[in-house]
């Protein structure tokens, strides 16, 4: 007998279903017959159309079997190791550490985010004229990329128009999109050493050869390049990472010179461009371009918010039509309340308002920072990069043990960043994001920083 | 003399910048002197700030040069063609067609994103606890995680913890990492034939051998994998994509038993697997399994809204710390704000509860337009799949010219889904998607679709 309860909250035809099933898997014979309809109905006190629904679902997940006018029957399967208990699983003991202070290159400081206008902003424009039920344009939602070439041509000095921009989700995203679409035309990449490892990853994994070109006080070494046989070349032309210089005028010309020359193409990342703390941003390579061959890389994570997942590039006109038509996968990774609640912070005026405000917040944290630096460690080291971005890198300007700093550092909870990880190459040194810090943070911060660096000291 | 108006609203060293930027390219020499701090200053009234602040600018761009007691000299470069006039762009003439009704088989109605609910929570959750200022954990936030969990356990028969879920921005972003993350270990992939071909296009992109399993009316074809070389299976057990079967219990206990016996891994794709019509949801096939042989993909963008762009994938235990260690990219591409209110939307109850909604929407909607086909097709046609989805597929059950039929539905603005074209295979059926249409609408359209159907029987 199965127990069927009446008042359960449970609706009657899942109790019968579940009952019968676990009459199969326990005791039933495959072939045995099930009793009919009829027969349940009256025992249980059942409608016919409950007991049907029951035997439906049975049938449907292939528990039973029916031939017309003879009844139901139990499917040829074993079950005899169906629905044995699973052992209960246990989250995998993740000994994620948690540091005292964290030196992270990219981050902004948690307040920093406008709050208050984006919910308003997005209270108001997120409506029922939005296609929730569809998928966002591949592109990038048409109202954003307007806002962005508007921003760009305005605040960077490029020479865009919408049908130009894609929005990704990601710096990441963006390059590989690039990597895949120009595998047929090339099959060797040409970036700074050192450089952006990310970009060395993308680029290997699509199968290009790879080849570093040196980096002088100026940036990337034109010469060097010419003499290179690659025709596709990454530059960090604003603010070079992880070196931290920017490439002159007559650098900049010169490389365009070159890609118009040999047919290349240059993709710049705009890295940290609007981050200047000395001096305005300087304009972008994208509008000095008048062939078409720059692909522009940009991000809002560095000026508004990581979170929020919001990068884009520019695109030659000349490579539209093989995006439209090979390399649009229909589907913005980027949602779209995302998408047009910035197109409205945008129009409105607020981004430009907003990165202002965090490049005077940032300047004086990046003061502090250089200032403490300085008092704390004083000769010991050498600042190599300064002025701009979210990050001053310095290093040892005595001998120095590497390694010991790192265990020292690790053994004291202070999380640090170094550049031979992130750049591929040999060079070493220090990158100390002070992003993230309030400044009574960055004062505790430095002073344990630098009696580890102390301790490193050689001799 | 340059031109500094003292009461323009534009900064009296960007204007001085400009005016001297300007007076290099067009008239400057290489290597000629330009006017001292203090001459500037005098001449127009500036401070030596001022000038200074112009100049820094035109140094950092690289215009000019810095001998130290000597001044300031143009730099070495050829501004001949520098600051030329772009030409104007234009978009370039896309020929979107715009069409009379869409038979899209994966999209949602307009009105059914539960628009003011969602606002309300994202007013009350996204606050300033929300860290806006670092990138959001790269598997997904741990509280949707942890929602996506019990939702799984309890509506889709899983039996997997927070810790397993991976939070992606979509389907072709989850098979992406995990073709990554096996590269190591497989080389063969079987899938489903016909099957879905965005699967063999991601894993044919990382360099797999595909091995296309035939299906018949239980399914993936066991048999055939079993001979097959392949450790690696992707399936739609809840919906066959694009068949529309389900695989029986015993043919699930088979796949399952064949994993273990053979060591491989199930891809486990539960595609519609909350959509059917006739009967309650069937269990995962993840929940069935005692082994961690099983990886689960599902995504938000069938039952709540595609632009949200919320997927996720549940990766056994055993593929954890391979995932930790060399593919956790750090970046979950998904924006932190979306996955917040995403989770105490589930958390508040209102994702099961939306779910049960739109399976009654869609049921009609699938009701009606089965109804107006046998109305209007009657014996012509074969229904090949329907019960389930968003669409239902079928064939011509006589002769039928099925170019002359897309030709006259391209003609007549009604834009039609095919089998071919997303199974890989050579088997061909119209796809007819319901999800977006209202019930008049569906009307409408299948008037329409019926007389070019009957234009397109042969004899």
């Amino acid at each position: 007998m199965y127990t069927i309860d009446q008042n359960s909250k449970t609706p009657l035809h899942i109790q019968l279903y579940e009952a019968l099933k676990n009459d199969i898997v326990q005791n039933l014979k495959v072939g045995e017959k099930l009793p009919s309809i009829r027969k349940l109905s009256s025992t249980y006190n059942l409608s016919k159309n409950t007991v049907e629904s029951a035997f439906r679902q049975l049938y449907v997940e292939g528990f039973i079997e029916s031939y017309p006018k003879s009844g139901y029957f139990v499917s040829d399967t074993n079950f005899k190791d169906f629905r044995t208990s699973h052992a209960n699983k246990e989250a995998i003991e993740t000994t994620q550490k948690s540091y005292k202070y964290d030196f992270f290159p990219a981050r902004l400081p948690k307040d920093s985010f406008p709050l208050k206008l984006w919910k308003r902003i997005y209270t108001k424009v997120i409506d029922e004229t939005l296609d929730l039920g569809g998928y966002p344009d591949g592109q990038g939602e048409y109202i954003l990329r307007e806002q962005i070439a508007e921003y760009l041509n305005n605040s960077r000095g490029a020479n865009c128009i919408a049908d130009q921009i894609i929005v990704t989700s990601g710096f990441g995203e963006s390059m590989g999109l690039l990597a895949k679409m120009l595998k047929s035309t090339h099959d060797t990449f040409a970036m700074e050493d050192p450089g952006y490892h990310i970009v060395n990853q993308v680029f290997s994994a699509y199968g290009y050869e790879i080849e570093k070109i040196g980096v002088d006080e100026n940036g990337l070494m034109i010469d060097a390049l010419q003499k290179s046989k690659a025709k596709l070349v990454y530059i960090t032309p604003s603010h070079q990472y992880p070196k931290g210089v920017s490439m002159p005028i007559a650098n900049r010309l010169k490389l365009l010179e070159w890609a118009k020359d040999t047919d290349a193409l240059i993709l710049e990342d705009d890295y940290d461009g609007e981050l200047t703390y000395y001096n305005r941003p300087i304009p972008s390579l994208q509008g000095l371009d008048k062939n078409d061959k720059v692909v522009y890389f940009g991000t809002f994570s560095k000026y508004l918010s990581p979170a929020l997942r919001v990068s884009y590039m520019v695109v030659p006109q000349h490579l539209l039509g093989l995006y439209k038509t090979h390399f649009d996968s229909h589907f913005c990774k980027v949602s779209l309340d995302t998408q047009i609640t910035l197109a409205h912070f945008m129009k409105e005026g607020h981004f430009d308002k907003h990165i202002r405000k965090i490049r005077t917040l940032h300047k004086k944290k990046h003061e502090l920072l250089k200032k403490l630096l300085e008092e704390h460690l004083g000769e010991t080291m050498k600042i190599e990069a300064q002025g701009a971005g979210l990050a001053i890198i310095i290093t040892p300007a005595v001998a120095f043990d590497w390694e010991k700093f790192k265990i020292l550092a690790e053994q004291e909870g202070i999380k640090l960043y170094f550049a031979k990880g992130v750049s591929g190459g040999s060079w070493e040194a220090l990158r100390l994001g002070f992003g993230g810090f309030s400044e009574k943070e960055l004062y505790e911060a430095v002073e344990i920083l630098s009696k580890l660096w102390r301790k490193a000291l050689l001799n």
